[in-house]
């Protein structure tokens, strides 16, 4: 008996009971000028399941927050739905009182396309900033998409294109794992590229402790049956050791939406927290964020190299928190990552101006390849090591490693999954002011 | 009667009763390799006040702060010293307790060259980080300085050039006014370029409340008559709304450190805090300090514009100050301005994750030339104006603007100036590691 999680092939129709679509509706175009120059890329999405869906959901805490996450935020505290309309080319943020009418009409345009009962859709844009929608486009598009619905991985590949940006490639990935005997699949797609550091909370609001600082859309089904407040559990921890340890820029969009719809067509027996079944579905539900999460960081704006920076030995979370997004976020050491230059002088000065304690004398630097033990340390109680500045070189040379710093103060700890920073990130945003518009929640 | 401060040539020299000098000693080809690239650039510096000068000292607060900053900060305290040696590349920032010993040592051996009393003598470095200082070099340079020092406008020069590591020019000011009928005069010089955002306390602890993330050293001689008191308040308040408030790349550097040395040949009277002539004195500080802060930021590695940051309309002056800084670091606005993009929704996004309360619905966001009240608003009330994108990108076309944010949410109000985000700053800070060193601190 299989009782392991396992990748399988797919992304949001390989759980039972889904149907999803994409169209091209011209939103881009509009929006981005992108959808004319590079072909007509899809930019609207519909994700459809069979049977009324368990759904939790984590939104940007900025306050500049866009109509469709005010609008989705609501709906999901429900706890119920069953239909999700994304579109890209058009973030819907910095649009008051319109933009709220236009975020409510894609919901019941979309309910009523599909008939659905009132309530039982959601929505996620993303996209230029402060224009209004162009609902005309929008409502063609919903119109279209739901006349295409299927379960194919071509309907999955339509929406996960659907919702890009200035991704390069969509980002899917699935898996299977069992509760009691019942198979369960859980799929996901997502978008990110520029303005990564989610900071994400369940209604929105500001987070009591966690710095703050994309745009990434995650749409997450499942057939698994799991109660409302078990989902919002599960996501909230999936989230936090996931999307929230990421960062590209260290920007925080308007946007930033994560959403899981559970329709409990595997017929598995309910669960509840501190259980093995939870535990499996966690494990899995975690999993799933994580992957999408660091294929969001490998498709950055112009990044080059992934670090994912670990900070050890620090007197509390908070403290091994701050000194990861220090580090993860320092323009000096972004460039040096860049370069490939193991430049421990800038990260040292990073833990030693972000808010977590650290004594100097006590900091060891290191590296890694990624997730082994074997640490070439760099640094160690605040003095260089023995070891030659080739051999670093040659630790920070491959596209991806670990950057090991413990502070040796204390037992907490905190990981950032990072990008460097390259000339084609600042040639990326500079923008083209022939054209007056630009991606931005 | 001239009752106005008005600005005069020279730098640290225009003040009396001070001598300087500069000299090459090989430090910057030890510790960077660009001293022989570039040509033999000097890299030790003296500046000897005639007799014993009150003193004050401003440091920075990262917690990896470099021996010459902690062993200068204890000196400072005395409110009492005739000499300053400064050395550019190499901070003797990482160093452990040799480095301690090093930075000692170049005070003492300056007392011992200058036939000065002990603990007379105070320390700035700059330069790479976590190498230690050639010793024998620095020697030399400080016996070959002594002998050299003058007080002509050359002198003055050979320190400025000295202290510089990245930077492409010397930054210089002096200024003359009036305390009681006696001419006083200020004078300064001063170095940035990279791992600028100063957030300097007098005692290099901690700050209570102020954001914190440059190498940048100011050295400040004056001839007027002040109790050290006086003087470290009168630096606290220039401080305070000067180097502060600048931010190039928002990563503080391990060294941050400036001086002031107040020999009291001009033979004012003494003065306190709250009187007329404390407002002079310190409006004339001010001004060097301010001036000098502003010249680091033009010439910030990389940098092509320059954006005065306004925040007004804040709950309160830390509000501002968060947003602020927000909006000065984020690196999607920062390209905007580079690719000079009037892009107001990357503005916002910033603002709304910052830390300052904001209600999107009342923020307006605008533009005008350097210091002038006639704002161009791009955003009012969250909502776009009809100002025209050509008219917009005009806005932000010159190397310099002001960009002005309003809350309108109470009365506090901060401003930051900051620089754009190139890819020449990446293109500099990713390094050569064919050449196994760094700028650091």
């Amino acid at each position: 008996m299989k009782t392991k999680l396992t990748e399988i092939p797919g992304s949001i129709l390989a759980p039972q009971g889904f149907r999803a679509g994409g169209v091209f509706c011209d939103i881009k175009r509009l929006g981005t000028g992108k959808g004319s120059e590079k072909g007509r890329k899809r930019d609207l999405a519909l994700i459809v399941s069979e049977a009324p869906a368990t759904v939790a959901g984590m939104f940007t805490t900025n306050q500049a927050c866009a109509a469709p996450v005010k609008v989705c935020a609501k709906r999901v505290k429900q706890g119920c739905a069953q239909a999700v309309v994304i579109n890209s080319g058009n973030a819907n943020a910095c649009t008051g009182k319109q933009g709220r009418q236009d975020a409510l009409e894609m919901v019941r345009f979309t309910e009523s396309a599909l008939a659905l009962p009132p309530g039982s859709a959601l929505v996620g844009s993303t996209g230029r900033i402060g224009v209004a929608m162009p609902m005309d486009n929008v409502r063609v598009g919903i119109i279209e998409t739901a006349a295409l619905l299927g379960s194919t991985a071509d309907h999955a590949a339509q929406a996960a294109e659907a919702i890009m940006t200035s991704d390069t490639r969509p980002k899917q990935i699935a898996v299977e794992f069992k509760l009691g005997g019942q198979v369960v699949r859980i799929g996901g797609i997502c978008k990110g590229a520029g303005m990564i550091q989610p900071g994400m909370s369940a209604t929105g609001g500001r987070p009591a402790a966690v710095p703050l600082h994309a745009t990434m859309l995650c749409f997450i089904t499942s057939d698994a049956a799991v109660e409302p407040k078990v989902l919002r559990a599960a996501l909230k921890e999936a989230v936090a050791t996931s999307f929230n340890r990421i960062t590209v820029d260290g920007d925080m969009s308007t946007n930033d939406t994560v959403l899981v719809l559970a329709n409990g067509l595997a017929g598995n027996r309910k669960f509840t927290p501190r259980t093995a079944d939870f535990g499996l579905f966690q494990a899995a539900l975690s999993h799933v964020c994580l992957a999408l999460a660091k294929m969001i960081v490998r498709d950055g704006e112009g990044v080059s190299r992934i670090v994912t920076v670990r900070v050890n030995g620090a007197r509390s979370f908070a403290d091994a928190d701050a000194a990861a997004r220090a580090v993860a976020n320092s323009p000096l050491v972004k460039t040096s990552w860049h370069g490939g230059d193991p430049n421990w002088g800038r990260i040292l000065a990073a833990v030693g101006y972000s808010p977590a304690t650290i004594v100097e004398e006590k900091v060891d630097v290191g590296y890694s390849a990624p997730g082994s033990h074997k640490v070439l340390w760099s640094l160690k109680r605040g003095q260089p090591t023995k070891a030659a500045f080739k051999t670093l070189c040659a630790a920070v040379a491959p596209k991806e490693f670990d950057l090991h710093i413990n502070l040796n103060l204390g037992r907490a700890g905190a990981l950032m999954y990072a990008a460097d920073l390259t000339e084609d990130y600042v040639e990326f945003n500079k923008g083209d002011v022939s054209d007056p518009t630009s991606l931005g929640g």
